[in-house]
């Protein structure tokens, strides 16, 4: 199983990448690594940061490109312009049989625009989407769509359900996750106009579909793959983040006015610090695009090794698990059902 | 100054209602309270819970309504058939001048229904809203829409900025309150449809237009106003008491774990209760309908006494401080600029 990584795609340059392409080849099995990037700047940090490790040197290899997408470049004019960035030329190791999956911690949108470039949609697919987990009290819920399209119709987010339940099937070994629509209201008939004609479309299929579920319920952990238009998903996803900041900076000022509280601090840091590797992204392994002809991964730009580790992780296990055949195959199946209810 | 009071609008009963007009009549001046509700039950409860306190007592009153909209009733056909429901009696009583102001911790959608039947909207504004204070990093900052108008156009949430705007400046004395649209990204140009056509009319007002916010900005405290839609604004309010109460579980189960974290909780706990205070919905005083040609203030089902008694200030605020009268000044003033752009 070969993945290539995105050497040039986080904010903090290219050592996380080599550092995550090594941590991937010395703990997963039958795994090869291909860095995307400069080749010499590569070849030397690999050299310096294995420290001679001949072994996992011999499953980390080097693809040139010489160009890179900034968090500023508009995506579809950037992918146009710079053919040979990092982004597009790995995704082109995949489209060409020379990879199996690719993984970016770059710009989301030019990685997505990237991956449709290069690999196309999966037949019958009409919008691509990017899936995520979220952290919860019980087992990590999946979002979809969280960014990639900003204004959909009942029928993409019907898609977005058959993409986003087959890909939890396989990955979380879930036979029949749940499926939640993401609302204002659990009742049917609560939500926006958008919500009210997807409803009929997901209640008619052989989704286990549990119905309308709230922001509040996203983080319970009683639904398994919530569906919800892509402006909506990535303005939970930033909340969530932005609260969980706002949160432990507010305990923190709080903390610091007072010495018992100081004390208490100190010994319950092992206790917060678990709570924050339960709820760190670095721990999900990024976000699947899901509905591309080929297996992608966009991680988040402050993404440290061990995320990058982990998103190797599930791009190879996507691509083991066949999970695009599984989406067309789900998708041809829930036709006749999805026909008879549009009609 | 006057305030109506719906005593069966809460999850718990009408003791709490007594005790926040109780607490609102000892602590707040020039204030006197108008429970609406079933006449004996509270004449009982207020003897009971004053403990003979009649100087309070001479400040509180009771007004008889028989009927109660519930939670689960459909607001608008609940507002047509219960004709004797505390909420639509407690708007009556406004509409004839009986109460300057009311407040309900009952069905918000009925609590709007019932105030735009009563009171109807103010001259020019096409959709009510519902306001309502986050707290931050800094000051709590005003989102509106968080759920009365699910779908919406640009010019609705044009008005809802001119409405928070004109409600900010008087309630948190700040003649310049930041205003921000809620997007997926800083930068113009991002965001879905509704947000692309709002952006051009909201910077071409005089108000200050900071640009788009992201959910992550929300938090922080760095904007003083924020618009979305009623499905978003909805969907952000209910994620954030998820997340939050997520998160007190998950922090909660890790300590659990281990006795040096129980034994540092107990030192922290005063840390954290005062971090619980500051986000806790009790302490903003519930969340203004604005756009209605009325004062009315709808408040969390879970409400105690003191967020009920906070609520009461703040409606006794905003009729003192005559706030619909700014609303409808502001909105004609701009309406100029908002032609300009709109042609």
């Amino acid at each position: 199983m070969k993945v290539a990584l995105d050497a040039m795609g986080g904010d903090t340059g290219p050592d996380v990448a080599v550092q995550g392409a090594l941590a991937a080849v010395r703990t997963l099995d039958d795994i090869e690594v291909i860095l995307v990037g400069p080749e010499e700047l590569l070849q030397a940090r690999l050299k310096e940061l294995s420290r001679g490790d001949s072994l996992a040197l011999a499953r980390v290899s080097v693809h040139p490109a010489s160009e890179v997408i900034t968090m500023h470049d508009v995506p579809v004019d950037a992918i146009r312009k710079k053919k040979d960035a990092t982004v597009v030329v790995g995704f082109d190791l995949v489209k060409t049989g020379r990879a199996d999956a690719m993984v970016s911690a770059g710009n989301s949108g030019a990685t997505m625009a990237a991956a449709v470039k290069k690999l196309g949609r999966l037949p019958g697919i009409s919008r691509p989407g990017i899936a995520s987990f979220f952290p919860t009290v019980k087992q990590p819920v999946m979002i979809m769509d969280i960014g990639a399209n900003v204004d959909c119709r009942a029928q993409h987010l019907y898609q977005f359900a058959v993409m986003a339940c087959s890909c939890a099937r396989l990955l979380q070994q879930n036979p029949q996750p749940r499926l939640g629509l993401l609302s204002i209201g659990a009742e049917t008939g609560k939500g926006n106009a958008l919500v009210k004609e997807t409803y009929p479309l997901l209640q008619a299929s052989p989704l286990n579909f549990i119905g309308n579920v709230e922001g509040r319920d996203v983080y319970q952990g009683d639904v398994d793959v919530v569906v919800c238009d892509g402006f909506i998903g990535n303005i939970l996803l930033k909340t969530s983040e932005g609260l969980a900041d706002a949160a432990l900076q507010m305990i923190r000022g709080e903390i610091l006015q007072s010495w018992r509280a100081k004390i208490g601090y100190l010994l319950m840091r092992g206790a917060l610090s678990n709570f924050k590797k339960k709820v760190d992204y670095a721990e999900y392994g990024g976000a699947p695009l899901l509905g591309i002809n080929g297996t992608g991964i966009v991680c988040h730009g402050s993404s440290n090794g061990n995320a990058l580790r982990n998103a190797i992780a599930v791009a190879a296990n996507m691509s083991r698990h066949n999970i695009n055949a599984a989406i067309v195959r789900h998708l041809s199946e829930y036709r006749v059902e999805q026909e008879n209810t549009v009609s």
